[in-house]
């Protein structure tokens, strides 16, 4: 059974806190034997990539062997069948469209003082997704790691995907070739994240590393950050549902194990002001729960983590969220657009009934990739933002000059860089010299 | 003296591979020593500080006087000079005028079958700004992070201050004032990073840190990402410059000591067609660094790290920009706009001979928080959006969940999450029944 909480209860305030502090997370600290694969790949390259990928993936293959090769593509995702390739064609072409307006604009002024100013967005050279192996080998995250990378106008974009004892996924590849993924490489853990960030022989390095993974993976994106950019530390997934007095229990308790079902870390929580739809959808989660092939995990995750908050009204339970800050925020309720207008922390917003979280996860148009455990306080969801980067421009006139230049002089003085202050007052003696002849 | 290649040299791929991979920076590994102090600041909060405090900055406070008092602020920033305090309101004018045209715009829109679908922008609810102290405490450096806040539209804006045997810097207290700060703090270090992330009785935490600070802030900031978001791990500094032959070699050697003078790890490399220009330059350096206040720092980087490079012409001086990827790029040519065009990968461009890049550390506008360390191929400098998250919404119509439902289904049960699938089924069947009914 869940958690149920009362906002009007006296120990509401403490109890929720509890859960808000409250560590979902895995807290196996695998930062040395990460550092230590790293530091492998760093000095032996394609060998030592060979090498443990036959210790983790139980898989004995050359270097040259790592890149998946043309034909088994092919080969591969010819199993795919028709309805799986039309829906997967689908969900590309939305998020492409989605993504597509993201793409930010270049600007250029020229100001008062005669200062041309702005700055321009360029893609990344080369972009590197993991994509994880076995039970969690999503087709669907290659579609939301590399299309918008492909958007954004990488060049050069690499999938790294472990396949156990060999096994590999055919709609993964084929959702690669949608993407026009480049090269797919079959390693994975921390070494794919050490090769992709540092180069091996065989695999050039990338600049940027997105996508999600385990703890290894995790903890070796942590540490090749700044050798190369990477998204995000993705943590344990959550959704809350605020929902009304007028909505279907079975619906809401399917979105809520559709989140339960990812992972026994997962984190679904119900707010509701009507007592009775709480109860409702409390004893309609009880009866799904058996019935789902992913039971136990589902059961897990809601007995753990499940949370169903009773509020005094709806405005308080968009406070609530706030403070959740949640990943997945779904709104059924009357008038969601309202709803929506009053929170401010969320990574991505479902707005009505007939949003359910699921739909978002692969065919509505936005990321699914987003900031999980609290994170949305701060960061974005994945964007084409993260495979571009900024530069910004600026171009005196030598009257521009003439006119800041002095307040530099000053300030850079004040800080003791008498360098930097010279370096622009050589300049302004120079106007001065003009000027006075 | 500085290394000079020449791209027409046999040798010259060898020798640029081995200045792109030299690591500038020093690595002394603080992990464990940082690690310990943000847990003795989690377990024991404002005495973890106070203690710390008193012993890395030889400084007694009590946890009440962590917090510089607004009759402190008066009575030091009382004693900045006039044309000081006139200095940096023209700089926080022009910073505040440059990042207000960086606030992106909400989207929304509805697609062909009838999804609305958009993406709104909230700010960082609280945010920390870190101000090294000492020799580095810079105030241009909290104006370019405090101002971006502001715009952004943070409401509680912090900053941390060591102030090393209680000597503080009247300047950076009226950048504060100038940038709203609303709270300051006397503190450094790591435990000033892990007060902000986790808080403490005095200090409540904030959601997201930015700003410079030594190898133990970086780690500290390294260690408490996730908690909060932060903004980049800055690494020693760079500044690259390509001029044609018609460049006074005397403002060039200032440019390139600008540089220099930061740090013994900052590199300054010019980059050049003219032999003559290259040799005037490096003789004007050579007579230059005698004469600076820092000049032992800046001997130090020119001899270490310094480099002049003699290209066939302007366009490869471009394409060896590119593969430094500086943090900063000075483009004293003749047509600085078309070669600005002609590269991708760097923080900021400065474009022509009245553009020094000092001028952009202070008053041109844009953030002189750039990207280091070659990490201008992944990464931007300071903006608002660092203040912004985004949050992507959805809105699908019962029609539109009745175009794309159907695929979404496919996916989920292709990905082994049956409770995705009938959480969107379920909603299909009832619109089945409706129809018909």
């Amino acid at each position: 059974m869940p958690v149920t909480l009362t906002t009007t209860d006296a120990d509401f305030e403490d109890r929720f806190t509890a859960i808000l502090s409250s560590k979902r997370e895995d807290s196996a600290d695998v930062g040395d034997a990460v550092a230590a694969i790293i530091a492998d790949v760093r000095a032996r390259g394609d060998q030592a990539v060979v090498d443990l990928t036959a210790r983790f993936d139980r898989m004995q293959v050359t270097a040259k062997e790592l890149r998946v090769s043309q034909a088994e593509i092919d080969a591969e995702t010819a199993k795919v069948s028709g309805a799986e390739r039309a829906a997967l064609q689908l969900a590309a072409e939305r998020i492409r469209a989605y993504h597509a307006r993201q793409m930010p604009a270049d600007q250029s002024w020229t100001d008062g003082i005669g200062a041309t100013l702005g700055w321009r967005w360029t893609p990344v050279a080369a972009a590197g997704l993991y994509v994880p192996g076995g039970q969690a080998s999503y087709p669907s995250s290659v579609l939301m790691n590399a299309v918008p990378a492909r958007v954004a106008g990488v060049e050069r974009l690499v999938v790294c995907v472990p396949t156990p004892d060999g096994v590999i996924n055919p709609l993964v590849l084929l959702a690669c070739e949608l993407a026009q993924v480049d090269e797919i490489y079959r390693i994975g853990g921390a070494q794919a994240i050490a090769a992709m960030a540092y180069g091996t022989d065989s695999i050039p390095p990338v600049d940027k590393i997105t996508g999600p993974g385990n703890a290894y993976v995790a903890a070796a994106k942590r540490q090749v950050f700044g050798r190369v950019g990477i998204d995000m530390i993705a943590g344990p997934s959550e959704v809350l549902i605020i929902a009304d007095d007028d909505q279907n229990p079975d619906w809401l308790a399917l979105d809520l194990m559709a989140q339960a079902e990812h992972d026994a870390d997962a984190q679904s929580i119900l707010v509701t002001p009507s007592t009775r739809l709480a109860a409702a959808v409390t004893q309609a989660v009880e009866r799904l729960i058996p019935t789902l092939p992913r039971s136990d995990i589902a059961a897990a995750s809601w007995r753990d983590y499940g949370t169903v908050i009773v509020t005094r009204d709806l405005t308080e339970a968009a406070a609530i969220s706030d403070r959740v800050a949640p990943e997945h925020l779904e709104l059924c309720v009357a008038d969601p657009q309202t709803l929506s207008a009053r929170t401010r922390h969320a990574g991505a917003i479902f707005l009505g009934a007939h949003t359910p979280e699921a739909v978002g996860d692969y065919v509505s148009g936005p990321n699914h990739v987003l900031p999980t455990a609290r994170s949305a306080r701060f960061s974005s969801g994945l964007s084409v933002m993260d495979f571009l980067k900024r530069t910004t421009l600026a171009q005196l006139t030598p009257g521009a000059l003439a006119a800041v230049g002095p307040a530099a002089v000053t300030l850079a003085r004040a800080e003791g860089l008498d360098a930097h202050a010279d370096s622009v007052a050589a300049r302004l003696a120079a106007l001065n010299e003009r000027t006075a002849s």
